[in-house]
This record gives structure tokens, C-alpha cells and sequence, in this order.
């Protein structure tokens, strides 16, 4: 095996201390080699204010994995990509459609690799989920995204902020595995956004979607969840009903649990992230985010009751 | 030359009144052979109440011009295309993104003509400046598009409800030209929309985007405009100015007036239709449809005072 590929890591949130981190030393491929934040350093790694101080210095960089907010990752990502690295985008992969699609040009052009990631599509189910699916007419699909944003979110303004997403954060999340374990692309029908009175984005969304085949597909997005919290996709089909539960992680056939098997995503995205550099390719699907971007365009806004945290 | 192919157009108020029945009898390889509205006849044309009667009557007809609004048009365009008919859409092509891919993902597989219409891409002095910009470095673009909602969109109540895009049913022409007359993809970067407080959709918004070549654009959309009314795109480049006046009708080339032509653009769009039909071809290109997505996904939004009509 020839020498791992220099990783420089951007943003040291939650996210990145609970999954960038520990994935990272179990992927032989990659090697964490520096880390760019405004407010926090790691011991013994070098650390940098920002992604163009770390560029500067840190030749042996390959590549740069950034998991800051959505809203400012645009520029780190043309800067990575400028400068000749290939690069693995957080999910959201950005603010909007247009400015993913300059990205991916641009990596092109410079001959990186660019990987879009949509963690919950490497949840334990979900390549089983599409198998199960790939040969079987679909009648309905009824998807039920229920979380508590104070547990999830804690201090984080970003996400009410424009660029955001509100609820479509993790509503993205099924949107991502919807579009994976369905071989016929989804557009999208109406949607009615719930956005609180003191936001600008929706802490609940409705959405009627259909299939090209013409099966309909109701999605629940709530953030308001105390207690229990939902992550369900149901698939009915002409042949067995299949229910992804938790995110993708567990699966029933007909009622039936086939997989319960423990959390890999952000190990499955760093691999593949390696295999594509490796094979000179891109993996830049925008599905999921070109749905959310038509429920804010055609949606039905209603305001709320103000959310305070 | 051979038969005219026969059209049915669905829908019947201004813009097909003003624009749609004046072309069709300047453009020989089409002829208008029924329409259907649900609430007007033509004399002497064979009337339907909607698309599936018109279809049922009319064995004939080889394709269909839809200019109904934007929120019903989807099941319209799939009526037609499942029925073998070559289909062209008024702006906007839909009331979201994923829903035109689905029509011409259709269209593809059933092998029927899809051309998604930008009527001011055909205002006379468009591919003038094309061709004056295709090779000169452009160092920024302003667009100010504002117009008198009451004077142009009277009683029509569809373009405030959701899918109706407010003032971007008018700026998405700008985006329609500016996305023809640059050779470099757009990006949206910020955008702020201003609201009336009694209403679903944006009486104005200012757009921030860039060129992938890194120039910015700025827009100005405005429905609250009374006395003059404005549709420029000014150019500045490394070489002359360009401005486009009047929607594109009028150019000028540092200050020199170049072209001032009669209206053409939709005797252009069912020319155009009438030629890819010929050739077997589709033309849907959703890039402006793309920006105004955006515009909703990640702009900022602002409540103002309540409008009426």
C-alpha cells in the first residue's frame, strides 16, 4: 500500500470531534495532518487560524475536509481547490445549488476530486434498503423526520440563519437516503414550511413528492420532537413493505428486523472519499439539495410560535 | 415544405392574447388548430374546456404550447407528452426544478420535443451582445429590472401564491438573458427578498452573484415602480460597456445606440420550435429557474408593508 494522503481538516465543531475525528483513525488511507479553526486547536497536530494559513503551511497536504457551516464554505473550497487539493464537503454540500455546481466545474478544471457527502446514505441499511427496492414496483413512501433541535443543535444560530436550512438539516439527511434507495428520480409537488415567528427559517415542513413512476411520497419534518425521536423512511411496495428506522441504521422487511448493525457513516464516507481520489473521480449528487431548494421555492410559508433555545 | 404541424394551445388570457396568437400566424411550419381555456373561446377554433378533452378531439394535433400559470402546467405538459405530443412551456418552465427535469426526462423517453421557453433570450439586440462579450474579460454586471406590478399583472393573483415567484416572474427574464449573453456559469451568492406582510411571494429582492471567472453581478428587482420603467443589464468588460435597454431590445455599445428592433420574440420561440421539432431535439435549460431556487433557499427575508391591488 503506497503512503497515506495528507488530510487537512476545517472546522472543529461538534460534528468533527464526534465523527471527522475517530472516522479518520480508522482509515488507513488518510492521515490527519493539520486542523484550520477560528477558536480551537488539537495536541500535536499542527493548527491553523483559517484554511488559507494551513494551505500556506502545510505543502504536503492532498487534500482538506471541511466541516464548518454551510455558509462560508464555498470560498475554503474554491481556496482548497485552487490550490491544487481534492476536497470532501460536509453535507449540506452548500448555500445553494448554483454555487455547488461552480464548485464542481472548478474541480474539474483544476483535475481534484470533489466529494459532495451525504453521511446518512453510508448508514448500515441503506444499501440493503436499495437492493431490496431495485426490482419491486414502489406504491407509496411516507417519510417521518422527527428530532428535538435543543438536544441536536445546541447554540448553534447558523442553522435559523439564511443558508441555514432550518429542519430541512437533518430533513436533507432523508431527502439523501429517499434519493438513494429509490432508482427513479423525485420532484417535488408542494410543501408547506412552518417558520417561527422570530426566524427565518422553518423548525417544521411538509412535502408531497412523487416518483417519475407516479408513487407519492409524504414527508414529516419536525423539530419540535421532545421524547422519543423519529427517523423513519416506509416504503410500500407491490411485494414486501420495507421500513428504514433510525436513520438508515436499522431495517424491517414486512415487520421483520434484518439489520441493527452499529454506526460506520463518517468511516464509509472517508474510504470512499480515499477510493475517489485514488480512481481521479468526483461524486457530486445535488438531489437531495435541489429538492430542499424547490420546497423553499414553491412552498407555503406559515408562521409559528417564535423558538426560543 | 412540408404540412404546417398543428398546435393546440392551452390557456388564453394576456400573454396568449398579446403575444402567443399574433406569432403563431407569422410562422408557417405551425398551425393554430384548437385551443383550450376554461373560461374563453376563439371563433372559428374548434374550443375545449382542458388539455385531455382538446387531446381526445384533436387526433391531429402534433404539438401543444402551454401558457397557463406555472402551478398547474406539470400535469398539463405530462398529459401531452404521454400522449406523443411535442410540448413547449411558457416562463416559467415550472413551478420548481425537480418537476421540469421530470417533463424532460419524459419527453426523452417518449421521445417527443421539450422546449422550455425564455421569451426575452429572442429580445433583438440578446445575441448581439452575446457575441460582443464572448471575448472580452467582464469585470461586473448590474441589472435593474422594475416595473409597475398593477400595470402588467392585473388581477392575476396566481404570481403571488407559492410557485408564483412574485418579482422574479419579471426577473426571471434578467436572469434568462444574463445566463445567454455570459459564457460563464452563474452563481448565486446572497440574496434579500422583501415580502409584503399580506402576501406569499417577493414585491422586490436583490441578488448577489458571480461569474465563475470570479465577476460580480448585482440585480435590483423592483414591482413597485410607477412612471418609467426599467429593464436594463449594463456590462462593464476590459473592452467597451454594453448595455441592453428594454429588456434587450435596445443595445448600446459604449453609449452608442447599436440596435432598436421591433418585438419578435415569440414568432422567434415558435420558429425555434417549429426547427426542434424537425431535428428531433429538446432545449431545456433550467439555469435561471436554478438562481430564483436559490434566491428562496438562501436568502434573507424581509417583511413590508401589505400590498394591494
Amino acid at each position: 500500500m503506497s503512503d497515506p494522503i495528507q488530510l487537512g481538516l476545517v472546522g472543529l465543531g461538534t460534528i468533527a470531534r464526534n465523527q471527522h475525528l475517530p472516522a479518520l483513525e480508522e482509515v488507513p488511507e488518510l492521515r490527519l495532518a493539520a486542523i484550520a479553526s477560528r477558536n480551537a486547536t488539537l495536541d500535536d497536530l499542527p493548527s491553523y487560524h483559517d484554511i488559507d494559513a494551513m494551505l500556506a503551511g502545510e505543502a504536503g497536504l492532498g487534500a482538506i475536509s471541511l466541516c464548518t457551516p454551510p455558509q462560508g464554505r464555498f470560498a475554503q473550497a474554491v481556496a482548497a481547490i485552487r490550490a491544487g487539493r481534492h476536497v470532501m464537503l460536509e453535507k449540506p454540500p452548500g448555500t445553494g445549488v448554483s454555487e455547488v455546481q461552480a464548485l464542481a466545474r472548478l474541480a474539474e478544471e483544476k483535475g481534484v476530486t470533489l466529494f459532495a457527502t451525504w453521511h446518512s446514505r453510508e448508514a448500515a441499511a441503506v444499501e440493503l434498503a436499495r437492493a431490496l427496492l431495485s426490482d419491486v414496483a414502489i406504491r407509496r413512501v411516507e417519510i417521518t423526520w422527527k428530532e428535538d433541535v435543543r438536544h441536536w443543535h445546541p447554540g448553534q444560530e447558523w442553522i435559523w440563519e439564511p443558508g441555514g436550512l432550518g429542519v430541512f438539516d437533518p430533513g436533507i439527511n432523508a431527502l439523501s437516503v429517499l434519493t438513494r434507495i429509490l432508482r427513479d428520480p423525485v420532484r417535488l409537488e408542494r410543501a408547506e414550511l412552518e417558520i417561527p415567528s422570530n426566524k427565518q427559517a422553518p423548525i417544521a415542513a411538509q412535502l408531497a413528492m412523487e416518483t417519475a413512476s407516479g408513487a407519492p411520497i409524504a414527508a414529516e419534518f419536525d423539530w419540535r420532537q421532545t421524547g422519543p425521536q423519529t427517523w423513519d423512511i416506509r416504503v410500500e411496495t407491490e411485494g414486501p413493505e420495507v421500513l428504514l428506522r433510525e436513520g438508515g441504521a436499522r431495517l424491517y422487511v414486512d415487520g421483520q428486523e434484518r439489520i441493527a448493525a452499529e454506526d460506520r457513516e463518517y468511516r464509509r464516507l472517508y474510504a470512499r472519499f480515499a477510493e475517489l481520489i485514488g480512481a481521479g473521480r468526483s461524486d457530486v449528487d445535488l438531489a437531495p439539495l435541489q429538492l430542499v431548494a424547490d420546497a423553499f421555492l414553491l412552498g407555503a410559508q406559515r408562521a409559528v410560535e417564535p423558538f426560543h433555545e
